[in-house]
């Protein structure tokens, strides 16, 4: 598999030349480079004899029909944040056509649809997942802007609804960069995903005094930034002593923002993430008794579908702490989810990377899923016609 | 003296209108608007039979020939900071004026010189005290900017030597709102300045590690707002049990301020300030043990002179916090300086005011010291041209 390993980080590489701008890859939701890349993920499927098309939600998606009818989709997100590293999503999309490129000429056991979506990380309208959420059918009411883009891209918004995933859908995997320094700091290639954290957002305001610096003895004072950098400890430590919780600060401004004057106003926002829903909100509770606060996100926790995991093998069981398109088809259809470490723990960054050896594990671990599922004969390996 | 004051109150919220902007009080050094203050103010000196002139430098300056040629300066600055208030700075001129019309058509005991100091809040080239530093003959080598925008308000450049203060000078008095809540905290509406506080400035930066807030365990992070948050709780409880130590962290900014990554830097300011250089320094070196810095500024304290403050006759001694002219005029001639009660604490905010009744008790303190120092026999009341 090595080989093939080389070949799906070549051709990442590659497309992440197809950028809106000169020297860094920035690619987002049916941006004129989206053509080239489908251009080029649509000559290499049809080489696989794949049926290959784009539907209304600018999705590309290429189906290899299987000895049996019932569906695996293997996808992920052909968009990217800006000045991207080249593997954040892409990856997942590459695997999957490398998956069907391994059973050579032979059908694949059942029929696989590798689906790269044309939209995850929220960049052009602030609207994250509206590729995955066109798939589930969730895609309701798309803002004017988000018609305008699919016109503009040669689709037609009327067909949005002929996008959502077959009846003949079994499961749903998707394999996808760590984003994370986990994988690494274990020495492992691999983690399965039992659980994509829910998140909490919030923007707080600390309001204090404005000041002059020189002439307000400290007794005398109301600064708001003492009192945010209080706030900010008390964060770090109460995720610090609840195993699983990260809670991060990642945003401040302060105001009036001089030297010589005592902070007035602090805005700040507060993030935090975890696979129990009821520990996260506790933990939210807490840090924010008695502060001027605003609500930006409240995101449960979505399970991965145990069986179809279990059809997984690696050693390592992981809470993903990013959210990816897998959250928003977990609803609709069985799902699992594979993660490769991220060496240094980049993401988001042109030094992203991913290492051959652990490709290659990954489409190992990829054609012992497909095999074990057409074998697998349990009732949760229902299409998705008979199970909603 | 209460009518005295309300006409001091008066004719400073009358000059507030001359503006750079309208609905709002911004005076910068060289100004369109200080044409306007230069007009009305030296009208005013003109009926006490003044003498009145703007040197080189753009200071208005008035002189109220005395029964003696010895001359007591008394000034404050004209200029302000973007939508100031009606009082820092000019309040001390007008209350010079003030003082000279107390004298009704008798001819003061010593001479006085009033001056309006063009520039003293360093808004306009980021140099702060032109004025005074002209009176004090360094202002060496101005920039060529400072050189057009005196040009450009019809003065000589070459004429900046001849705005040196007179030979005849033995005192230099200014009156100024304490910008501050001292005072108000003590219910008194005057303070003796002894020592105008040294100050330290600098820019410190706290080095992280950009990464996902939601895949980043806790234990794995360097996060450079948590480090930064330390510290800024580290200064308040230093300056806390510093006696007379203030010390502000009042700019913050957090790269790259984004929600969902871990702040990678942190940029901080650190102003400190106290009577004492030896603990100003020691603090400053303390917080700064370990941390990337850049010094802004190390200014020494500068005492005002005790024989010539002891003609001053109030209840309460104290450091000012914050610079004034009189820290510039302090090495060149015997300097005294009186603080006026700020309301609230309130300066360079359009807020800003003082108490007539607290004008009043400045204007008996200055009529009461002008009466001193014209009897004042000891060898300190030496002229400056004795002295220097």
């Amino acid at each position: 598999m090595i080989a093939s390993a080389h070949k799906v980080i070549r051709c990442c590489r590659d497309l992440a030349l197809f950028s809106e701008e000169p020297g860094r890859t920035t690619r987002t939701f049916l941006s004129p480079p989206m053509h080239d890349v489908h251009r080029h993920l649509s000559a290499w499927m049809r080489e696989l004899d794949m049926q290959v098309s784009i539907d209304a939600a600018g999705n590309l998606r290429g189906v290899r029909t299987g000895a049996s009818q019932r569906r695996l989709i293997i996808a992920s997100h052909l968009d990217t944040v800006p000045n991207a590293g080249a593997f954040d999503g892409i990856l997942g999309v590459v695997i999957g056509i490398a998956l069907i490129e391994a059973f050579g000429r032979e059908a694949p056991p059942v029929t696989i649809e590798i689906i790269g979506f044309s939209e995850e990380e929220g960049v052009r309208f602030g609207q994250p997942f509206i590729g995955s959420r066109a798939l589930a059918g969730t895609l309701n009411d798309p803002d004017p802007s988000i018609l305008d883009a699919i016109r503009a891209f040669g689709l037609d918004p009327a067909q949005l609804p002929a996008a959502k995933l077959s009846p003949d859908t079994i499961g749903y995997l998707e394999f996808h960069i760590e984003q994370g320094p986990v994988l690494e700091s274990l020495d492992l290639p691999l983690g399965i995903v039992d659980t994509i954290a829910g998140q909490s957002r919030y923007n707080v305001t600390f309001h204090g005094k404005a000041n002059h610096a020189g002439t307000t003895p400290m007794n005398l004072r109301h600064d708001a930034l003492t009192a945010a950098a209080r706030w900010i400890l008390e964060v770090e430590k109460t995720a610090n002593k609840t195993p699983g919780l990260v809670a991060t600060v990642g945003a401040l401004t302060v105001e009036p923002n001089a030297t010589n004057v005592i902070p007035e106003t602090v805005r700040a926002s507060l993030d935090v993430r975890h696979a129990c829903d009821q520990t996260r909100r506790s933990a939210v509770a807490h840090l924010l008794t008695g502060l001027t606060h605003e609500q930006r996100l409240d995101q449960p926790a979505v399970a991965m579908d145990a069986h179809l995991t279990s059809l997984l093998t690696a050693p390592h069981h992981m809470t993903s702490g990013a959210g990816h398109d897998a959250m928003i088809l977990a609803a609709h259809v069985p799902t699992a989810m594979l993660l490769l470490r991220s060496p240094g723990g980049i993401s988001h960054h042109p030094d992203e990377t991913v290492l051959p050896s652990d490709v290659a594990a990954a489409l190992e671990t990829g054609v012992l899923f497909i095999e074990r599922l057409s074998r697998d004969k349990s009732n949760r390996a229902a299409t998705a016609r008979e199970r909603y």
